[in-house]
């Protein structure tokens, strides 16, 4: 029986194949999630594998094609297209690991009243006693129809169209504003899109305007990240090539062509169904979508092009609905406060409450906002990608194998996203670790790791072999090489640090006192999985809102579908960009200040 | 010394040429205003000449490539390229004579006030403590700004138009609403065009919009004659080809934009100068003109697709000016009262005066519009081409050497236009000849020509024997062969009795007497050009309106110049539209009673 070595991450597993058994197959046997989205057919090229010894085959006519000639120069095979002959040691990279994103958002209650409306009208057939034009017969159907002239293929369409089922029509509206016009009663078919674009990840929701119904969720990688893991590099990419904001627009926009395209096959809908389209993401992410240059936000002072709402004709941005169908981008409030938050505040609901609510979005950057329905403060904090398990010796993003839960209560034990074998530590991992070592003192509050550490209790002694030395720094190890690293703790000090520094600053400059903040709102994947005791140990949260904090999921998501079923909320969104004051970090000494505090663990 | 015929229209001119001159200057000599655009450089291919007897040379390569190998096989040569060798017999087709079109309006005072302004700002340039974004900071810089989304390529555009010249912009607006910036101060730069878009012929202006001077005018044919000399023979085509109206769309977009090029050659500008386009045309025209199906135009119950003002971006239209520019399709009232008419109702004033005015524009439709600020009616009388010249013996459009006058007071006399030689009878010479044979009764009120006449008057003498026979017919000789038949007389008795009775119906069915009218505008070349008394005496013009008559020129033309110079006059037009009060004659028994009696005369 030949061996299969799996390098994945920074784990190897040892898998025993039957003789020829399909490496696909036997990966997914052992229950490694590996992406197919064509079900092993070797047409999509997600389930690659680097053969890094042992038997590599004269490659397929398709795999050439699928992978390309550099790849297979490189010892790339499609494991769906590999037997498994002999010993081999293969390489699954992490890309080919499904990533765990967080589709879900909490949903507010609100009126139906989705941005695109139909109305099924009969109209009066023409005769030489009503000779009015066929355009203005149509706005005249309906007394609220506004006579704002709309798209000329509109009227170019409208004489035919309205004579196709006798004069049966379907009107279609944005507000009052006649958008289209369909031959028949076509009511029943109305769909609109939410899309929340990040910088790592994309989810994507595919909704019923006429019950608000959720019909499919999409989520995917951003492709742009082959230009970069950051913004900064994105938008370097767009200054360094004449062509860069052209491709990383276009890898956008197909990307979200074809997850429209994969939720329609899932809801067995047409795309040209769909009549509408919101989008939230960061404002970098709204200037590539929207082919807009960005350039200008990766260097003080940081100024978009564009922060109010961007309403126009979904054809015009390149997205693939019905021909008379619209894009909303969000609005944004600055280069670093993007729509991606004005939709989460809008999907808390804080910015009509009296309560005063805190919201914080961890990423890279950490997006915190303060205040309730008279104000909102909000600021950026550059954590870095610490909590995306970057900079993490064994860090890791939130993927099957993902070590997520770390407890030295009794010994080392720990959980795994998908129950799978650990293959390295996520942003979650990262912060309960550290906040259990602290717990067991064998981190310090300067954050030293005490390779002298004598255990308090007999159910602590087990740790103390746990304490080594890695990359020549002290380290604990949590399970075979994986550790956490004195380095890692700095890391993990800056970036916490950064959190903090920007909550104290938001609430310094408000004036509003912690004890008066009422919710805290942790949004975003990160927010939604991470324990909150351990951020509250590490000090990512001040001590002061325990008890107050609730995860509120995809809230940047939830937004962009609530701006897509409710024209209320969604000029909320406007009314919130305009409301939130905007703290700039870079130039505050109060942030300074803050920040060399909140760096020590209390 | 060489002989030269020339056979034009109706005309035989005899003409001794030097050996070897070239012919165009030997037409130019003999005052035949031949068209030459290109001025005799053998490009524009517009002083063709059909060599019917005489030395026809081999084609020059260039000619091939004008005139096409068809033509040069016909006997198709230019003129400016022919050298005369021997004597020669020549056709000149009347496409190559110069048209008289009326392109003068008559101009009511407005304050200036034009649908696109400039206005040049410095913005405050961007800084840590001030973030707000390029295209928020061009809004916010003048507070009269609608915050409306503009179009994406603006949005696009302003990082780098903002900063070129150090945050010196000019914004390019439509009411209060931005449509475009431009780097550093270029307000002086802003002009617009006008056009009149008629079916035979196009006339058009450019206008300074910072002072509202009238710079160029230009006037043609319109291409699509090719399709047909009548709006129905066009509507048929759209009908019978499947790219017609396509077809149809891109002559007179490709004529415009060659028209627009010649005036700003002429006036020294650019086209990216120009911001704003107004258009008027009969609604088929415009139907055309917005490539929009105008098939039910042609047949009852006449049912137009648009007839609302069309306000696009000129881009959207394939019109050629500033990429930011608009265009304006004014308003129309239906089938067959179209933007034209409104534009002149505009021009003239006559909605927004107390007294009682009535408009008339005589083509191949007379439109007719009844009344003042209170109510207004309107219909269209299909008189026939007669008044164009078409359906007339020596009939010919209003072009150099057409009689335009007749007097029979002293024997025959008459003039032409351009006093050219006289190469056939015009609309206002048969008018003038009738009237003239009716004063002198060889024509009685039945419309018989006499050919038993007797003279009353020893000055009158000389008029009997030009009484002859043409073609099997009665007929009046006025000069040459050319002359005035029984049938001539018979189908101008249909016509002016088409508009007599439209005008009697409008009287009739709006309540308003003959005497209450004021004012009695003629609108068009046939109306500014007309012998009013002639009119009168033939009973074109209900003999009760006589002292009131006034040539208002082209009427419309000057309403889409109103339109683009003040933005009160342009929604004056939409006003106009909805007031007017359409009366379809083609199912009304009043006007064919009318019709009956108004082809008598008297």
């Amino acid at each position: 029986m030949p061996n299969v070595i799996v390098k994945t991450g920074n784990k190897i597993l040892e898998i025993n194949a039957q003789q020829g058994q399909n490496l696909l197959e036997l990966l997914r046997k052992a229950d490694i999630d590996i992406s197919t989205p064509c079900n092993g057919n070797g047409t999509c090229g997600k389930c690659k594998v680097r053969i890094l010894s042992g038997h590599l085959p004269n490659p397929s006519q398709n795999e050439i094609k699928v992978l390309g000639f550099n790849a297979i120069e490189s010892g790339y095979r499609l494991s769906c297209c590999y037997a498994v002959r002999s010993d081999v040691e293969i390489l699954l990279e992490s890309d080919s690991l499904q990533a765990q994103i967080v589709t879900e958002g909490r949903q507010r209650s609100f009126e139906l009243d989705p941005v695109v409306t139909k109305e099924n009208i009969v109209l009066e057939k023409p005769s030489l006693s009503s000779q009015i034009s066929d355009f203005e017969r149509v706005l005249g159907s309906c007394s609220m129809l506004e006579v704002n002239t709309p798209s000329l293929q509109l009227i170019r369409n409208i004489p035919e169209l309205i004579r196709q089922k006798d004069y049966n029509i379907s009107l279609i509206k944005t507000g009052t504003r006649l958008l289209g016009v369909e031959a028949g009663d076509t009511t029943e078919s109305l769909y609109g899109v939410a899309v929340d674009i990040g910088t790592t990840t994309i989810a994507a929701y595919l909704i019923d305007l006429t019950d608000g119904e959720r019909l499919c969720v999409y989520s995917g990688l951003n492709p742009q990240k082959k230009f970069g893991a950051d913004v900064i590099s994105r938008i370097k990419h767009t200054i360094d090539s004449e062509t860069g904001l052209e491709e990383l627009n276009n890898l956008i926009i197909n990307e979200i062509n074809s997850c429209i395209g994969a939720m329609c096959e899932e809801a067995n809908i047409s795309r040209s169904d769909i009549y509408a389209i919101t989008l939230v993401g960061n404002t970098t992410m709204t200037h590539f979508l929207l082919k807009v240059p960005a350039k200008n936000i990766a260097a003080a002072p940081f100024i978009p092009a564009v922060t109010s709402m961007v309403k126009i004709n979904a054809k015009e941005l390149g997205v693939d609905i019905n021909p008379y169908g619209l894009a909303f981008v969000l609005p944004a409030v600055s280069a670093y406060i993007g729509a991606d938050t004005v939709g989460a505040v809008l999907s808390t609901g804080m910015y009509e409450q009296e309560d005063i609510s805190l919201l914080i979005d961890i990423g890279t950057n950490g997006e915190i906002v303060l205040g309730n329905r008279e104000v909102l403060y909000a600021c950026s904090s550059a954590a870095g990608p610490a909590f995306e398990g970057a900079n993490i010796r064994n860090g890791i993003g939130s993927i099957k194998g993902a070590i997520n839960s770390i407890s030295l209560k009794s010994g080392v034990s720990y959980t795994t996203i998908g129950g799978a074998e650990p293959v390295g530590i996520c942003g979650t991992g990262i912060v309960d670790g550290i906040a259990q070592l602290l717990e067991m003192g064998i981190v310090d509050e300067t954050g030293r790791l005490d390779d002298e550490w004598e255990p308090a209790t007999p159910e602590q002694a087990s740790l103390a072999k746990n304490i080594t030395v890695v990359d020549n720094m002290n380290a604990f190890l949590i399970c075979g090489d994986i550790a956490i690293t004195q380095k890692d703790i700095r890391e993990l000090q800056n970036a916490k640090g950064a959190i903090a520094a920007g909550i104290n600053v938001l609430v310094k400059q408000s004036g509003i006192n912690f004890s008066d903040i009422k919710n805290v709102y942790l949004a975003g994947g990160f927010g939604t999985y991470i324990n909150v005791d351990s951020a509250l140990k590490i000090g990512l949260i001040p001590f002061q809102l325990r008890g107050k904090i609730q995860p509120v999921g995809n809230a940047a998501g939830q937004g962009a579908i609530e701006g897509l079923l409710s024209v209320k909320r969604l000029s909320d969104a406007e009314i919130i960009s305009k409301k939130i004051k905007y703290i700039e970090l870079s130039s505050s000494k109060d942030f300074n200040d803050f920040y060399m505090n909140c760096m020590m663990f209390e």
